[in-house]
């Protein structure tokens, strides 16, 4: 199963890469970390996606406890949190003339809600966030539509940050 | 100054733990880094934003070329990139009644392109991309105008993910 894990600590130095090979040690697949400062420059945040089962879930939220660093470790649950995360695809004109005017591209932004940054004859650089299997099926769609005259060049994303809804 | 590097790598166990190692061992500060799997499930990109000098990080990155799961490391320019940030906010409301209503956090998020992901009649979940700057901004008049009935309860940031614009 997919868990997303929020993880507070101090800013030592070294804390990412002693929180990251915890999880990496034993094998655990890590789809996505966000780390950055809160409000706090003192105290970060760093948001990971495993897959896992419970069990070993259970067992890296005990370890990661223990780090010296650590001030809190919350599993998120996926119907009482919002998991957003940010999206950015680069487009490559295929042929030569402005084959963005008319292209359904455009359309497919407005359905998504995505958000065009920058434009040139060559070249497109789209935003997208959302969870992530809004941003799967965007990425699919564009690769659809890409015999109109584009190639996807370059995706990149910031990977999962999440919060508990209510209080 | 600060730096935005991009690194693509190879997803071999443990690659994470050992590039942030590197980057946390010289005390470099790591204002954010994140890191999702392209989309080869078997290659990954790590954004990092880092503060130093010049020297400090022409030596990161060849330290960073040396190590076995690396394909590419790319320095990111400030006036040839896009650069974004995925940032969440809570809201608590700190009296009775329905502070929302009328409440000027909704020109605040109209001003700043932020979107409601959830709203309950004690607390507000607030969404915003943007750039580092921005979202500072966004959070100054947030707390400025926190006097009206609620306050910041948590900030999630996902740290900046950047694309070089053009081909």
């Amino acid at each position: 199963m997919k868990q997303i894990i929020s993880i507070v600590v101090k800013n030592n130095p070294g804390v990412l890469a002693r929180v990251s090979a915890l999880f990496e040690r034993r094998g655990f697949n890590i789809d996505s970390l966000s780390v950055a400062t809160t409000d706090n420059p003192q105290i970060s945040r760093i948001t990971v996606t495993v897959s896992a089962d419970v069990v070993e879930i259970e067992q890296l939220i005990k370890q990661t406890l223990k780090l010296e660093e650590t001030i809190s470790v919350t599993p998120l649950k996926e119907d009482n949190t919002v998991a957003r995360e940010l999206f950015l695809v680069k487009l490559i004109a295929t042929n030569n003339g402005n084959v963005w005017f008319g292209n359904r591209i455009y359309s497919l932004c407005d359905e998504f809600g995505a958000d065009i940054l920058d434009v040139t004859k060559e070249s497109m650089i789209i935003e997208l966030t959302g969870n992530s299997s809004k941003i799967d099926e965007f990425v699919k769609e564009l690769k659809e539509n890409a015999q109109t005259g584009y190639r996807v060049s370059k995706v990149c994303r910031t990977g999962v940050t999440a919060m508990e809804k209510g209080i």
